[in-house]
């Protein structure tokens, strides 16, 4: 018997007929003995529902009461989920945020887990019934509601699953696995079998949006067993995110990961001096825009250097402005943009021990004319910003020249 | 300065524009120097939706999960209604029933409020804030999300009104006040600037929808000012539901209700002798059958007797089958029915103190014709049941016999 803790995402509820799937697919894991813990989202569409009437009344809705009504759209899917388990015979019981009492700070709309009072959970558990959990929801010291920002839902899977010491965190979702590349660009990629939490991380937050971030990080914290799974398939063992010390050999690449949201900003001829950096960042992050990559090159002549980063291509033009404005007074020679730009990067653990990772990469994009504009490197990943244009053919022969359909 | 207590139906939230002109209305209040605390219940057919989802899931939806499911639709409009009060400048905040924290008994879908902390409630109204309470929901002892069943949120804002002891507590609906009888019926029907409680417990049971009758109940007992008001007209004073002692004289009669959903059932010739009351009404009352008027006549021969009673006339069919079951048990000669029929009830406790009215009433139908079927008094009312095709004319005759039309 294991204690098995399953969230379901907005598409695995969308309607009342993929609900008593839901129920279903729980009630299978129930005859095998286990105990199981259910977290799920609002039913598609839902939430944006809920946004939407919020905006017809304020432009920018309070946070407090945008996490009242927000938080409603769980609620619904809780209640439905529980009557489902119940029709099916099974027992059942549906506890919102509040009523576990997953205390968190007082940050609406984007609150962080403080603490989960497991111990109602716990005894409903072993008194047979499953438990039914909003995601996404929590409530301050104060009793106000919160909320975890979107895709909180991962993570209140996983923070359940660690209080709960549960065996194993299964995330249900509309993709079967973490794959090596996105499938609709590679037709070979593979799906993996296990990926590390750190390779997780970097494939999460460089576009792979399987599981939200925050979600991996906490359970690579409380070393929670992780798996990614398909809540559409019946069978299928998706894909198990492990820690590094789990696996005697990793392979060097885990996949490719990529983000066409790319854009790139730079500040030509600036003095190279310290503080430089601040004053011309400063204002970007004043107005609320996060950059992604930063890179500073030294300047030939010594006396001035050129500063390039990359923000999100919403922001392009905002951060365009704010640059343009301050070019003066930071003494600037040129300020230039470009927003038809790409990131692809490669990712894999294997490549703290293995060299000429890197080389290998840009001789395969050289050979198909591809220009690299940046590159950024870490201990597991290797990224670089391409023209746009040359995003899909850098993946495909990528994942050829590393060999990734073959599995390790 | 006073603290008012107004409550807001489906209707009157029934969309984003709607809660725009109730966050204006409340502005007034506030403007006027008043504290004002909000009920408000789900946007019009919100409640309906949600029960379809739930029916589709379970033919009777477990009561626990069905409270958690209903009451966010209260949540929503809390939520929207403080939004739309802060982008008209005002501080607001809202409460759902658990965070007010209204006590309720563990009775799923038709809770009874035990008690109310008011205590966070009063501190927001002295900083200065309007207090939006979802309607409807309460908490039980062990933190279950509990409903107070249809119309209960007439019962939370008079429950709150009692709890702060409120100078007022307003009820806003789509009529602009209670009325001598239903103006569809009879055109010079007559607003009433002021009703007795009593009278007004009689309106609402007899069918006279304006008011919850629990919430009269509770006004009436923990004496909170009660008034009816139309939540779509500008100016206008409802009708203030009164305490007897208040007023130096009644009208004698202060309206006429009815009821067209009556139906009528007779057990002829049952055995006059101790208990035969309960062998009619007992299996009745436990196929959950609301029985309303009960009449037993002395028998012509004087050992056996008639006895009729009424029911909804959605129940009829049930009714006449369970009578027929027992009619041999109970050794009665015949069970007959009749669901063409219809109640007409006088109301003033003017009556107390005056002879004569049912004479009156008496008088003025049989002048049309119309034949009492059965005849049912209290106190401060004299019901009538008839054929239903004369109710229009009974309502009319009865008006203009009582003089209703004009002021007392």
């Amino acid at each position: 018997m294991a204690l098995i803790v399953q969230k379901y995402g907005g598409t695995s509820v969308g309607s009342i007929e993929r609900i008593k799937n839901v129920a279903q697919r729980v009630a299978r894991f129930k005859a095998q003995g286990h105990q199981v813990v259910v977290v799920v989202s609002a039913m598609t569409g839902e939430t944006n529902r809920l946004i939407g009437l919020a905006k017809e009344i304020q432009s920018h809705p309070d946070p407090r009461e945008m996490d009242v009504l927000v938080s409603t759209g769980e609620q619904v899917t809780i209640a439905l989920l529980s009557m489902a388990l119940m029709e099916m015979g099974l027992k059942a019981k549906s506890y919102t945020g509040a009523q576990v009492r997953i205390l968190t700070d007082a940050a609406h709309t984007k609150a962080r887990i403080l603490s989960i009072d497991e111990e109602n959970l716990r005894r409903d558990l072993n008194a047979g019934h499953v438990v039914v959990v909003a995601g996404f929801q929590g409530v301050d010291e104060k009793g106000n509601i919160t909320t975890l920002g979107r895709g909180g839902s991962d993570t209140t899977g996983v923070a359940l699953a660690a209080a709960l010491k549960a065996d194993e965190c299964q995330i249900y979702t509309d993709v079967d696995g973490v794959y090596t590349t996105d499938p609709r660009i590679v037709p070979e990629a593979r799906k993996l079998k296990t990926i590390t939490f750190e390779e997780m991380l970097e494939m999460a937050s460089l576009g792979s949006k399987v599981l939200q971030i925050r979600a991996v990080e906490f359970a690579g914290k409380y070393k929670v067993k992780l798996r990614v799974l398909s809540s559409f398939e019946e069978e299928g063992e998706g894909t198990l995110i492990t820690f590094e010390e789990d696996t005697m050999e990793q392979p060097i690449i885990s996949g490719i990961a990529f983000n066409r949201d790319e854009a790139k900003v730079t500040v030509l001829g600036v003095p190279d001096r310290p503080g430089i950096a601040y004053a011309i960042l400063g204002p970007v992050a004043d107005a609320n825009i996060d950059v992604d990559m930063i890179i500073q090159n030294v300047g030939a002549d010594g006396t001035t250097t050129d500063f390039t980063f990359t923000v999100h291509r919403n922001d392009f033009t905002k951060a365009m402005d704010i640059l343009k404005k301050v070019q003066t007074s930071i003494g600037a020679r040129e300020v230039k943009g470009d927003d038809k730009t790409a990131k692809v990067s490669l990712v894999g653990v294997g490549m703290r021990s293995h060299s000429g990772i890197a080389s290998n990469m840009f001789k395969t994009l050289a050979a198909e004319g591809i220009n690299i504009q940046m590159i950024s490197t870490s201990e597991i990943k290797i990224s670089v910003v391409i023209d746009e244009k040359y995003l899909e053919l850098a993946v495909r022969v990528l994942h050829k020249a590393f060999n990734l359909e073959q599995a390790a």
